[in-house]
């Protein structure tokens, strides 16, 4: 009983030490906690991104050679078996003499999952689904998209409560407010890539990198990805982007997020517009929905979305509400499909 | 000091008391407690609606004759000045020998104001303002009306959160849940009438009636209102109202209104469709919004608003939202223009 108390506590630590590493990237947040056979923590690790070492060889990696012998690792996530630009974690574990392992959530992943399996077969004791249910909801877009094989996919819109995106001759600036602006910003530089069609290029221009309230770069800079098959001006402001912009036609919107993963893309940002998103939705691949509702009413025919293949009632987008709160003025929904087997489309 | 927290605290009972009064019809929902010289309650009372005694009538009718002389009336209201089915209540505390009055807020009515005054100038001394904020809210839509001479309109819809009110084929059923239906209609019975367009009721021949969750008759039932120059069947549902049902053709949405005023009726429930609930909008009638958004998308052309008249930018309607909360599965939105001034009708 102590000692699960014990295990939870160092858990949520883990979880702690996770939060610290980088939100984007191919790879999870993953924290560690070393603990003595008195459940007294003996060393802390996590990782800090690609080609860096994995939670638990920084944990390790603090203690003196035989420091870990009969001891217990902590970590959120089922440690690794795959030899990558690292050696496996398993074995690292094992090398230590590390005598119990206690996780959280399983590795997905095809090639790296089998970890608590040789940990086990070579006399390691194993526990896993401490603190599940937090550790999933913490790596809970990482963990998709290594299930799925594609990115996790957020579709952003800004419309006013009737539904509009921008009044009937297009204006749209100054629909929602500051804050819910620096909202957009703030996700966008969690994000590892943000999509647009061509159809925004070419209307606003938009610089597509991710601002702070005085306009400076955060640190964080989403790939910019354009989609469409209009050529853009050689001027056009996402060409600037820090980051190199990647362009494809769209026709195949499945196939653009499996090069996207490809290239190590986990978390796909579709900032519209609204022909682009109503695409994602139609397709089943809006895997959450960010949208802000600004305190106005417009009518007329600039819809934030088109037409998404529903033709009656029973064939209705039904989503469940993960968030909902003010921005200012203006009104956040966070949403996810409801019954995301029926739409959603696997890439492998 | 004493005194003045005396008196806020009274008010605040008398505000109580008013909630007990009904909530629909032509006469405000008041409340009056008489305090004698220590400050102790002698009295209550409150008005039970047209045609009963007003409140400081009410609470005069407890006390023996003279018990009043020399006492405090704190009433939620001016006391009016007016003689309609009943005598001014102005005189009643005169007569009763109150030496005090202490009020809220003032009687904005053409005919029933100048009490104060009067009394004032019968020699008794006068506060107003006590809890002016907390009663002006309360009172809110029928000092609306009085002020405006038209009843305060409420326009609601339900809508998918891309503001759609129906898939493509016009099935709408089970948009909402079951707790954002029994929330329509429980403010329907707090309505005096219910307005709907010819194209509601002959497309869902809705019978228009307040109900509770196992369709029994809620006790307050608004009077339907249809709008249109269709003719409607002769069964239809809305003609087996417990309410004789009135019909205009809605040509001139003022005058509507000017006519249910006339006839008494202070709040106004507009519930679509689109066609209707846009032109009320259009013409700057809307005094309140009651916005239920559904976690669905639907896309499509059935959308909840049409045009309203906007056409850049600058024109939108910006609204105040005043709450904001869930509603079992759903969202519900209340909201009110935010430039009044900008799109108010008045009406005389
Ligand atoms: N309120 C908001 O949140 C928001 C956000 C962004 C933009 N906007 C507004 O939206 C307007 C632009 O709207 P839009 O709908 O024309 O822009 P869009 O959705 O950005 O671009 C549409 C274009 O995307 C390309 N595309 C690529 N793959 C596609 C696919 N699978 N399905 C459909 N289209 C695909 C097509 O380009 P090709 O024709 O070149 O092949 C299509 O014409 C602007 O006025 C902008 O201000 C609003
Ligand atoms: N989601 C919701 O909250 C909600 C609520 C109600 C209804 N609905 C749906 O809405 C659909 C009906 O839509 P609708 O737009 O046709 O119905 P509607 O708005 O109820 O009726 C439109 C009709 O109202 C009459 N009207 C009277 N005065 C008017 C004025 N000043 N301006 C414009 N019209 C005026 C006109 O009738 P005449 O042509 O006879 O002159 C017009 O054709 C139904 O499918 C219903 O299910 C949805």
């Amino acid at each position: 009983m102590t000692q699960d108390a014990d295990y939870e506590r160092s858990m949520r630590r883990a979880l702690d030490l996770a939060g610290n590493g980088p939100a984007t990237g191919v790879n999870p947040r993953v924290g560690c906690i070393i603990l003595g056979a008195d459940g007294e923590t003996l060393a802390e690790g996590w990782h800090r991104g690609a080609g860096t070492p994995h939670a638990e060889v920084d944990a390790l990696s603090k203690l003196p050679a035989g420091g870990a012998r009969g001891a217990t690792a902590v970590v959120t996530l089922e440690p690794c078996n795959h030899t990558g630009r690292t050696s496996p974690c398993s074995v690292a574990l094992l090398d230590a003499g590390i005598s119990r392992v206690v996780y959280a959530v399983a590795d997905p992943g095809e090639r790296s999952s089998g970890g608590a399996e040789r940990l086990r077969a070579a006399g390691v004791a194993i526990q896993g689904g401490v603190l599940a249910e937090e550790a999933t909801a913490f790596l809970a877009d990482w963990l998709f998209a290594a299930g799925l094989g594609r990115p996790f996919v957020t579709v952003k819109w800004a419309s006013s409560l009737d539904g509009r995106a921008a009044a009937a001759d297009g204006s749209s600036q100054w629909i929602t407010g500051p804050e819910a602006r620096q909202d957009v910003h703030r996700r966008r530089a969690q994000a590892d890539a943000i999509v647009v069609g061509t159809g925004t290029v070419l209307a606003d221009d938009p610089a597509l990198t991710a601002r702070d309230a005085d306009g400076g770069l955060l640190p964080g800079q989403p790939i910019p990805v354009v989609l469409g098959t209009r050529p853009i001006p050689a001027g056009s402001a996402v060409l600037s982007h820090p980051q190199a912009p990647l362009f494809f036609d769209g026709s195949d919107l499945g196939a653009v997020l499996g090069d996207l993963h490809e290239r190590g893309i986990r978390r796909v940002f579709v900032e519209g517009g609204p022909t682009l998103a109503s695409a994602f939705v139609a397709a089943g691949l809006a895997d959450e929905y960010l949208i802000y509702l600004a305190p106005t009413l417009l009518g007329g025919g600039r819809l934030a979305l088109n037409d998404i293949g529903v033709q009656g009632i029973a064939e209705q987008r039904r989503l469940a509400i993960t968030h909902l709160d003010r921005l200012g003025d203006d009104i956040l929904v966070i949403a996810r499909p409801l019954e995301r087997n029926d739409h959603v489309h696997r890439n492998h």
